[in-house]
This record gives C-alpha cells, structure tokens and sequence, in this order.
C-alpha cells in the first residue's frame, strides 16, 4: 500500500490541513520517531546539557513577499519566535536562512532585512547565524526565508495540545483571519473599503505573562496560522481526546475581513493569523487570562470564544448566531496557498 | 553609494567567493549585528541558560537532488552536522524544513527521508523538530531543505578562525574535490574511467577525537565546502592576519578526480567537498593530529598539507611541483553553481 494517497505532490500537502497532516505524520514522523518528535508540536523540546531547550524551524514561502502590514521577513522572524514561546519558553537567539532567486533586487533584500532586523530588536531576541543560497532564474520565486529559533524553557509546566480538559476555556488573543485576507487581497488585486493589514507580530511577551500569570491553570497555546482557528482546535480536540464548541458570536472579528471573507466566501475560522494565540486555560481562570492579555497592546481584543467538553472526543463545534450547532472539521484541501 | 557592486542577487553571490562575503558582511551582517553574528563562523556559539550552546543553519538547494555518492537529504543532515561541531561542539539535534515543489514524486521524497534519517543515526543525532511547504510548479526545485542544529560546546579551547600563528601546521582529513566533481558529473551528464562519489559524510566522531587529543593546540577546524579548500583558507589567513602556504605535491586528491579536473578545466582547490575538515595545529601537535584522524575510517588519508607564516598578512599561496610559488586566491565568481 502507498504510504500517501497521492503519488506526487499537491499544493494541498502544505495548507496545514488533512493532507499536511498526512505527509507528516505518514513519512517524517515515522522515520525520524524519537521522544521530542512524536510530539508533533509545533516546537520540540529537548534536554540539553541539563536545561529543557524549545526548537522549532519555519520556511516562509508567502507570495508576494511585500504585503499590507508586513512582509516575508518579519513574518519569519515573528512567526518562529511564537512556535518557540507557544510551549512557554523563553526565545533566546533565532537564525535565518534565504534561498535567492537570481535577479532579485537587492533594494527588496535589504528592505526585507531592515524589517527582520527591526522584528527581531521589538521582541528583543538576537539573529546569530545564517546561511545564503542563490538559485537559477525560473527555479525559485523571489526569495523563501527559513528561520530556526531556540529558546529556554525556564517554567515547570506541561504546556500541551495533550492537556485539554472538560470544561476548560478557549481564550483567543485578538481578531482573526487578518493574515491571510491581508495576503490574498494584495495577491488577487482586491481593494476594499476599509485596507485589511497582516496582523504579524512576536507573542513571546504575551505568553510570557499568560505563564507567569495562570502557572498550571494554563494547559495549552497555540499560534493558528495555516488552516486558521479551525486547524489548531481540531489538532487539540484530537490530541487531547475531548470536544470542543465555539461561540460564533463571541468570535472577534473586524468588520472589513469578515465582509471580505463572506464576499470571497472564504470562513475565517480557516484563514491564518500571525499575531493571534489561542490559550487553553482552567474555566476559573479564564476571566484572568483574558484580563493578562488586555494588559498588552497585541492583546487588547482579547476574548473567551468557547469551551471544552468531554464528548465528541475529537468533535470541534460551533454555535451558530441562529442558536444551532455546525461541526467545523479539519481543512482538507488548499484553501489560500503559500499564505506564509 | 550602493552597498553591494550589482543591483540585484547573482548567482555568484551565492558561490562563498568574494560576491557572497560582499553580501553576508555589507548586507546582512552589518543590519543583524551582534557579538555571535559578528564572529562569521560557520556557527554562532551563545551562552544559554548557563551553558555554551553552538547554533548553525543551512539550506541545501543542490542540483540534481540524487547524485553519485549521496542525494539532497543526507548532505542536509550532515552539512549542518560538521558546520555544528567544527567549533569542536557535540550535536545534539537537528530540524529539517523542507520547500517541495507540486508535482515531485513521492517515492523521491521517501528515498531522501530515509537516508536522512540513515545520515543522522550514524552520526547520533536526532532530527527533533520540522516544517514542510508547498510551492506551485515551476516556482522551486524540486525539493530544497533547511537544516539547523544545535550542539553542547563542553570544552574550554576558543577552536577560531582568529586564532592562527605563525608556524601552525594545517592538516585534512581526507580527499579533496570529491563532492563538487561528483554532482558536475551527474549534472552535466559526464562519464569517467572510475566513477566519481560524493564524500558526504558526518565528521563529528573526527571533530571529537581532535578535540580530546590536542586540546589547546587545536587552533582552527573548518570544513571546506562551497569554495572548496581555496575559500577556507583565504577566511582563516584574513581573519588571523597571516599568510599560509600549501605544497602542492602533499594534497590529496584521487587520480581519477584530479584527471577530471584537468580535463574541465577546474582548480581543485576551489572545488566543494563534504566530508573533509581542515584543521589548523600547533606545528609540535601536527603528526599526532594526523594519527588521530587516520584512527577513523574517514579521517584514513589525513595529510599535513602546509604551515602558517607571519608574512604576507591575508595572503594564501601554494609551492607547485615545479618549486615555484603561485597565489591562492579567494574565488571571485561561480565555478559551480548550487554545489550544495
């Protein structure tokens, strides 16, 4: 039996969704298996000379590379510094790696590096080592960034997809789906009334005093970037073995990317964010974590969004504006490639 | 003033000649500046939590993926693995990152991960952490791959480009040239009398048992890949302010790649390898280095292969079979694109 339903690969196998999903968990997981791994969290975390180390790798491959609110730079820089903190750690030092196509404008280059840089001195963690490499012309596009991050697990807690409990509150940390209107608005050449901007930014100081803040009451966080909200609450559903139902209404939304979303017909619990966490915290300490995260700019929208619930294990729900219940599954297929 | 001499990226600049130091130290050396970025070695050492921790990255964009000797996968494991432990460090864990281009087979992609994770049992490292994109057709390569690694740094000798002296010993570990002929061949469709592998292979048990052996007098380890052995030196002889001189007649090269060489009109000594070290030593430690290396299979053809003087500063030169003195310059332009 093959071990991938396709034989060659589609865009699809890189959305975050089911077929991502797949190829992980059928062809790298299996052959690199080892106890840090099998975790398959967005960061391993390692024993390292006697300290417990974070470290994650990201590719950013977003097209175009220049869009409203950001660009592929800072996007690597924030977005491998929130795999890192989203167990709890400490980010300590980055590196970043650029494969060029040849005839890029070394002007974009520097530009792209200037708003790395200015990234990686907002969330105070420094890029020590890097690696270039130059591609023919036609064998690339533009430029792909690979950013790997270390950081220092300095906590005592199990912060983790596996630590869902009945009852528990979904908190999320500011409005959703920016990220990725933001890319497919300049991609497509789709102007709105109101500019809809990537929300990229470094949560490291959010977590950082969610931790501080809640010790043990909080059980997991997660940064929903590919497959959106949708992805990262299946994947907890399913590592934790519980149900999970959202409140739509309590979803914070902006107007402008939920009137973009419903014109596309586009749901933005599938679209990515890059400056959004979504914590999974003890029901009595939900009010106190959306009250931590009010205490910063990057979290002021902050809201309680649902809750978890022993059955369906597996089961993320979403009661509807109308009062009903509609099952929000795992992504399938590519909703918006390359989206970073 | 523009701060680089072209106007957008060549793929030169990706060679590890002259353009590719242009770009890392006016562009991003300069924007990311700070006391590990500002070394330029291979790996960036930083304390972390108390303890010194070597930190490295590389994307691999090799073309063809599969060559003789060795494909993409296993020159991304140990690539990342020797620029880890040439500051003498131990590794300990790798990511892999992979950019796949829609429509590559997945029986490619089983092979390469395979052997990965071949590479990295041997070498006793485990690949913890990992990311996979998509690009659409015609927008990469096939397959590029990103590997960092991370490794413990528990010995107390500064291993340096910085710290050449006069009368040092440089010695490698093997033979030269081996990779960089391999890939051309498979590339440009070549057939020689004897075939022509790759060497890639994980040099940390080497690294290790040179650390052990000559503490203190291990002045300098580097493994000569992009820019081949040419490169390495001209970085070592710039950053120590001194000269260095090769003899030509004690390198080692095999017959039917030196013939290969010739026959394209190629300089060894500019030519990639990867599974080579060079290390510099003090002159008293210098057969002792040797015997060390020759005591691991692939350090069997180690050779004292030139010496350290105060004068001219910066400059590398070779005495040639014929007596006489010839320059070793550092590569301007690119002998052989994507080499690794």
């Amino acid at each position: 039996m093959p071990i991938l339903r396709h034989r060659t690969i589609q865009l699809a196998h890189g959305s975050g969704g089911k077929l991502t999903h797949e190829l992980i968990t059928r062809l790298f997981a299996d052959r690199f298996s080892n106890p840090a791994l099998d975790r398959l969290d967005d960061q391993a975390v390692i024993d390292c000379g006697g300290i417990r180390l974070a470290f994650s790798t990201d590719s950013y491959v977003v097209d175009p590379i220049f869009f409203p609110g950001g660009n592929i730079g800072e996007l690597a820089v924030n977005g491998t510094i929130n795999d890192i903190c989203m167990c709890g750690a400490r980010p300590v030092a980055l590196s970043a790696a650029f494969i060029l196509e040849e005839g890029l404008a070394v002007a974009d280059l520097e530009r792209i590096v200037d708003s790395m840089q200015r990234a990686a001195a907002r969330a105070g963690v420094d890029i020590v080592t890097g690696d270039t490499k130059v591609v023919n012309r036609g064998k690339g596009d533009k430029l792909f960034i690979n950013t790997a991050g270390i950081g220092i697990v300095d906590h005592p807690y199990d912060i983790s997809a596996r630590r869902l409990e009945a009852d528990d509150r979904i908190v999320i940390s500011g409005r959703i789906a920016n990220h990725g209107m933001a890319v497919l608005s300049k991609r497509e050449g789709l102007a709105f009334e109101s500019p809809i901007e990537s929300d990229t930014a470094a949560l490291n100081r959010l977590t950082s005093a969610l931790v501080s803040g809640l010790g043990a009451s909080l059980h997991a966080m997660r940064d929903p970037t590919r497959g959106g909200v949708a992805a990262v609450l299946n994947e907890f559903a399913a590592a934790s073995g519980v149900g999970i139902v959202l409140e739509e209404s309590a979803l914070p939304i902006a107007p402008a990317v939920a009137g973009a979303c419903e014109l596309l017909g586009l749901d933005p619990l599938y679209v990515a964010n890059e400056g959004v966490l979504i914590a999974v915290v003890a029901a009595e300490k939900a009010e106190l974590a959306v009250t931590v995260l009010r205490g910063h700019e990057l979290g002021r929208r902050a809201a309680l969004i649902g809750r978890v619930r022993a059955k369906p294990p597996g089961l993320v729900a979403m009661r509807t504006l109308l009062g009903t219940e509609r099952i929000v599954d795992m992504p399938v297929g590519e909703q918006l490639p390359r989206i970073c």
